[in-house]
């Protein structure tokens, strides 16, 4: 299933919430059309507030009472194909007229082909086990007391993002499934197809019995409706940012209301004395080059000075031939020099840490495992760092010291995404340590309750 | 084990943080010791640098250099009892002096027979199981890549409380145990006490081979240090308050680390109207009166209007004989007019919201099941609720849509506690959703880690 296949990143640009546009600065910038009478603030509470009161009907639902309107919403889409493409059209008018950038525009255009992908990923998000219900952990206790922790849905999540339109249905899809009420905040450059994407759901909900406002949107709000929404502690329990750095790095420090990071990904590959260089070619190459503008991409390479000079020339002559962009240390610009067209540039500091998103590569050469260990430490994101070796107590030692979230043995970073490990659609790849590390399911999406059953039990 | 077998409470009146005294306000009240020319904020900061490079050394240390460092650590703090007891001695003496009331000035007090049974804690902590290392989920997947979910410490934990010195000993137990470094800031009023504490276990950690940085305190810099504390994003993993809803509050606002709201609890008894009568004075008395300080405690006992008759007269009378102060609705002061000596004052929705932590207890009668739902839903902190009856739709139905950490069928409020469920020690109970919801025990303490083995496995 295709949902956060690749994390969507933010439209340097677009007018969007980065960390050029600080919420707060100009805060009904991106809300023209709220007349100055209305207090955005009690209005977005408002919009939580409703969210809060139909979760408690979705909370006790079925499985088959929530698939059922996961499949409605998917035919719903389908059959509102034409209105939602229409809606598009705007948003890439208006867009084009901003001077939007190719690439950015092509993100937010929907067709009916990619309307039509989108509604098959909610109907695998209704194909997906309800993590309602379960049981985590249960005993019954020596004084006859019976344990049971239970899976129960988190109430209301918010979701705040910056990009392509699917995210709408895809938050909306998981947050459903696993019996939650969704407030979402969209990206402004998409704001007509966001507006009619909720409508055509909540209309699909309504229509399947549910209520309404278990799918809501506070893009009319403006920035001024996000940080309401960020402060909404006790009536949203949970808020993902999906986006760019300076969108999570301003929710973190903005939001009272618990939040789950997401995303951010300086991922490292090293390349160990004892790898197997065929295996280390095609992990770096994979990782780098399969699809650039994901969080679990590769944006450095480092190589052991024991196979610098064997396994550099090929490294830096296919990365080359592929397109990418080289920044490297003295010994790899040395390694270079020899190449026929290869050209590298001076590795800085800042290449060192920056997610380029792009044909672009650090290269490093390491004397050892624990110059790897240091580097990976002091640079990364937390989110995936692969080892290429055939030596046992490399891997491990790399397994156990890597303080990321994925570590990838002999295997590309491309794989740290909830369909690839098998554990169904995501709503984000979180890099933070509480609650949710790696890739967020349902099941992501669920708290637990204790239920202890007695006989009148007292404590003695 | 004893350990959090009650919430430590906020010392109201002590020189704390707490809601009158918030942070920021008068930064250097605090400490006073700190010279003007100190950064204090860098000086915390550098304090958690410590903590975290110390984390790494014990991130894959074994169980049974933990549990000897454990057992280290206890032994310490029984051969230097005579210092720890004069240290707060002179902890009392001030508290005194400032007039702290008796009963927290009770709390503070550490004797021998105190101290050897918080180095028994420590030692009980040893004996529990490791959560580092296990296999939380695995599998492989089609194309043969290997995935483990494995749990790993969280790094550095802080804890920021205000009550008795045990704590101080008892969350760095459970840090050490469950694999992480920890920043301690306790309480101004057991300062004394706290500071030698801090350094006895540090020596004993040296002594055992780990790194006194595993165990460390904020204390001497003040409010303006937790301060800096809170702002500790990538050096502290997560934070627990421990404390009265002053400090929580605070906490929450202004931390951009991750906190972990812990113990505020205004629990509910529901006595149904197929309640047996004898199990619900019981379950009631039990929930109210067994130990009034912990969170764990009840605050109102909701009766269903059909056996209130029945019901209310044997209630107010054993609260009232037990010492209990009375709150009431119309129909609960009607049902103590005959009853002699029992007292109910009128209850304000003051009385709904208020964690006593006391001998006292609202009363209300509800007409249905339906309205004892909406008053916990309105009321509740999300802690413990109980329900008495013998219908088991009532049961089924008030622990499916009660939306608090733990739902007592039939059993004291009292049962939320991670020793009487057979968890093991806690270091607080988790009011809120997100990555722990109830008794916070060890694997509460711990993160995952997802690592994926193949053999040049890259994504198509």
């Amino acid at each position: 299933m295709s949902l956060g296949g690749g994390l969507p990143r933010a439209y340097p640009g677009a007018m969007s919430l980065t960390a050029d546009t600080p919420v707060g600065t100009d805060a009904r910038a991106a809300a023209p059309g709220v007349p100055p009478e209305v207090d955005v603030a009690e209005a977005v509470l408002d919009v939580c507030r409703a969210a809060r009161a139909a979760s408690k009907a979705l909370a006790t639902a079925t499985r088959a009472t929530k698939d059922a309107a996961l499949l409605a919403v998917a035919d719903a889409l389908v059959a509102q194909a034409p209105r939602v493409v229409a809606a598009n059209g705007r948003d890439l008018e208006r867009g084009a007229a901003e001077g939007l950038p190719a690439n950015l525009l092509d993100r937010l255009r929907l067709d009916a082909d990619r309307l039509g992908a989108i509604a098959d990923a909610v109907r695998d998000v209704a194909a997906l086990p309800d993590p309602v219900g379960e049981v985590v952990r249960g005993q019954t206790l020596p004084n006859g007391l019976r344990l049971r922790q239970l899976r129960v849905p988190m109430g209301v999540v918010a979701v705040v993002y910056e990009a392509r339109p699917n995210v709408t249905v895809d938050a909306a899809a998981l947050a459903l499934k696993s019996g939650n009420a969704v407030v979402l905040r969209g990206g402004s450059a998409a704001r007509e197809t966001n507006a009619l994407v909720v409508e055509v759901v909540r209309e699909a909900l309504a229509a399947a019995g549910l209520p309404a406002d278990l799918v809501s949107t506070v893009d009319a709000y403006g920035r001024e409706g996000v940080r309401a929404l960020m402060r909404a502690r006790g009536l949203v329990d949970v808020l993902v940012p999906r986006g760019g750095a300076g969108l999570i790095a301003e929710v973190v420090r903005s939001s009272t209301v618990p939040v789950i990071e997401t995303g951010t990904g300086n991922c490292h590959v090293y390349v160990d004395a004892a790898a197997d260089l065929d295996v280390a070619l095609a992990v770096a190459l994979n990782s780098k080059t399969q699809r650039t503008s994901t969080c679990n991409t590769a944006e450095t390479v480092l190589v052991h000075a024991a196979v610098a000079d064997a396994f550099l020339p090929s490294l830096l002559t296919a990365m080359s031939a592929a397109g990418v962009r080289l920044h490297g240390d003295d010994a790899v610009r040395a390694a270079a020099e020899p190449l026929d067209g290869v050209d590298v540039e001076p590795a800085t500091d800042e290449d060192w840490a920056t997610e380029y998103l792009a044909l672009e590569l650090a290269v490093g050469v390491v004397p050892d495992l624990d110059a790897a260990l240091a580097h990976v430490d002091r640079w990364s994101t937390g989110h995936t760092e692969a080892v290429v070796t055939r030596d046992l107590a490399v891997a491990e030692r790399f397994a156990a010291e890597v303080d990321s979230a994925a570590v990838m043995v002999n295997a590309s970073t491309r794989f740290t995404d909830g369909a690839q490990m098998g554990l169904g659609a995501e709503i984000g790849i979180s890099t933070q340590k509480l609650h949710a590390r790696g890739p967020m399911g349902l099941a992501e999406l669920t708290t637990t309750r204790w239920v202890v059953t007695g006989d009148g039990h007292v404590r003695g």
